[in-house]
């Protein structure tokens, strides 16, 4: 439902961009969710995006729109700005936003952006950066609404009613060192007599997290407690930042998608269209020596068991190796491909350009797993031309493997199944069978 | 840190209560967060459960406590006490979370509880009972603050002071219809001159789903607008309720479960202690029975490459099929155990009733399907004593693969490690490896 609205956005601002309709693209832009848009800027090309950001004349709006947008194409739509409109879009967004993209830029790009924003706000930026991304201090925000105990309720009022940039549920409750006292919210504020404290109002025992928190953490605690922020702290209890429940959901659900690739050692986040094949190859090969290994392991303990020489002995010594491999790399190339069309990170019309990139991380890595099992199977048992085989059979199986394990979840997405129900023992059974098919095959070929 | 203070707490409140300290007991629990108690719960048996429950009075606080629960449990309590009191208690509940423990009572005893409440508050429940719990109806309450569009912000903001029941963060707009026509903030509400209208004030293009919507879709609305909370309307667009972020959350939570466990077939949720052992079976029954069929079609291909009547040609053909039910099941029993342990569902004090569990499963599964595969085989093959090899080979090798699936994430726990790292390819591998060699000796004992 939501997919089909996003799709015909995707369709109509496309069609306008080609036409140079500015004018109708306006239109459309002006009335569609920023969120929304973030999601298009997933789907547009390099050019697309320059184009239409480039409609957009509200400074405010451009950054909301930046805010949204996954960082790196944050980063590629500010890189390809002159510095000083990059910085003066990155001014108007929240910190802990701002910190994300400049902290994901190349360095001198970051310098030259920091040089040209105010110096009051590169410094929070800065100071932000300081945090890993991954921690409370790098999900904090540094804007918060927090008043002395001292004050009372209607000033308390009058003084959110005169703050522009207030959007918080939340008040929060300092003594005269900054130190966090109390919390108490907005609904409260409303109910109480004006000529009331806050001290007196306040919930005192306020629950907050040190900037050094793991973000799992973080997310566990708002979770548990149902709040919809969480104050984050120095040691000396000084509130430094907030951390909204926007953010926890995001966490939440990037630690699910962390989760579900690692259970295929397939890294721990989904690769996007800037990720190289290298990078893609880093993250795949540790889940994939650990196999290699493993399966050289078994292949020598089973060979103890049998004929040294023979032909099936040889094959079956070696078949949870080659089972493992294939099925292995297949089953990351699925689970990636089904977490990405479930979080809505991929779409079905990007499989010619993710096979492309998973066809392109099997066969590098067939070729060299291949060519490593092929040459210790030949090293310890002097069989070449089985070896041969064993190792055509690596490569063979592995790409094939890939093969099958992207394009059955795209398969499912299409005819409107759930893209994770790809990944069952009959898809794996048609890696195995693949799998040991060519291997016998290729053995009795080149052993002949 | 959180588990830490967690597991003070569960310690001193056991000591407490078994020394029958219920003044020092009650002081405690005043001071924890209902949250927090909720958590112990999980973790006392049924009997601490009724004892620790029994000490509070307040019925408010014992409905606090009780709708933080996990449902199981809360079943398990109320169903211990009179109608009378299990009524009193629901009723102080909201409708969603009453809705969801009545739901899942037997239907006699929900009847008995029923016909105990009042029946403005029965009704509700009933009303909430036929929608189903996995859409926007099951987790909607039906209490949310919502005034007419010629309300003066004056007016609103009197009305949510005399409000006792009032929790929320957004003013909803109707008209005389009921129809829901905007929304506003209690932040906006609060910085607008009292004499100005809602109407003309709210945000008219609110998105809002219908008690249909599926919790994913719900989930997936929330986390891309940052709302707080999501409006439920009929076809008439007339307000039936709200969906707040907090249940929102666990909806992600329950959501990342259900896709790890799908990954491994092994069901859609965490197993309760309730769970019985028929149940644990049915929930992994297909994805074995996929393995099976799978690997039973491997081995009559495979088998057509090789002689017919030798034995390494038989183990051969059939090791696909044994690697794939001993990986599978180990592989459910790894990902129930990760998953339990990585959301604070399990702790590692459970291993010992996990294991138990887990070996139940193992044991009747691998009896099952050994019995099974060895028939078949010995029909296909007339390979009487091959067969029973194969057969004793897989009740062994699932058995063990579940030994070493339970076992390993409670290790990886133990060692302050991640659990979910303990489903890596070596423990795969060490499950190949104990397969394989099970099969070739008994093989080579059963058949000599």
């Amino acid at each position: 439902m939501l997919g089909e609205r996003i799709k015909v956005l995707l369709d109509t601002t496309r069609r306008l961009s080609r036409r140079g309709a500015s004018q109708a693209l306006t239109k459309i832009l002006n009335k569609t969710h920023t969120a929304d848009i973030a999601l298009l800027f997933r789907f547009y090309d390099s050019r697309e995006r320059r184009r239409i950001f480039s409609l957009f004349t509200d400074l405010e709006r451009k950054a909301e729109v930046v805010a949204e947008m996954d960082t790196s194409i944050a980063v590629e739509l500010l890189s390809g700005m002159t510095p000083d409109q990059a910085a003066a879009i990155l001014q108007e967004l929240e910190y802990d936003d701002s910190t994300d993209i400049v902290a994901s830029m190349p360095e001198t790009l970051a310098a030259e952006i920091l040089a040209r924003m105010e110096s009051a706000e590169s410094e929070q930026v800065e100071a932000l950066m300081g945090f890993h991304e991954d921690t409370a201090g790098g999900l904090m925000s540094t804007h918060y609404f927090a008043l002395d105990k001292e004050t009372t309720a209607g000033e308390a009022i009058a003084a959110l009613q005169t703050d522009e940039d207030f959007d918080a549920f939340y008040v929060y409750v300092i003594n005269e060192y900054g130190h966090l006292v109390g919390v108490l919210s907005l609904r409260q504020l409303v109910r109480t007599p004006p000529s009331r404290q806050l001290k007196e109002i306040m919930i005192p025992d306020v629950i907050s997290v040190t900037p050094g928190a793991a973000q799992d953490e973080v997310a566990r605690i708002v979770e548990r407690y149902n709040f919809l922020a969480l104050p984050v702290v120095d040691e000396s209890n000084k509130l430094l930042g907030l951390i909204t429940v926007d953010d926890v959901i995001d966490v939440i659900t990037e630690e699910a998608t962390r989760d579900v690739l690692k259970m295929a050692g397939a890294g721990e986040e989904l690769p996007e269209a800037t990720t190289t094949l290298r990078e893609n190859l880093a993250t795949r090969f540790p889940w994939l020596l650990m196999t290699c290994i493993g399966g050289l392991l078994a292949a020598v303990l089973i060979h103890q068991y049998l004929d040294k020489r023979s032909f099936l002995g040889f094959v079956l010594s070696f078949c949870p190796l080659l089972l493992g491999m294939a099925r292995n790399i297949g089953n990351q190339s699925a689970t990636l491909v089904a977490r990405g069309l479930d979080t809505g990170q991929f779409h079905i019309s990007h499989i010619g350009q993710i096979l492309m990139r998973e066809l392109a991380v099997g066969c590098a890595s067939g070729v060299v797993y291949g060519a490593a099992i092929g040459g210790v199977a030949a090293a310890l048992y002097h069989t070449w031309g089985y070896s041969l085989a064993l190792s055509s059979a690596v490569v063979a199986s592995m790409i094939v493997a890939v093969l099958i394990g992207t394009t059955a979840p795209f398969a499912f997405a299409k005819l409107g199944g759930d893209p994770t129900q790809a990944r069952t023992p009959l898809t794996m059974t048609a890696m195995d069978i693949v799998s040991v098919v060519l291997f016998l095959a290729l053995a009795k070929t080149l052993a002949a």
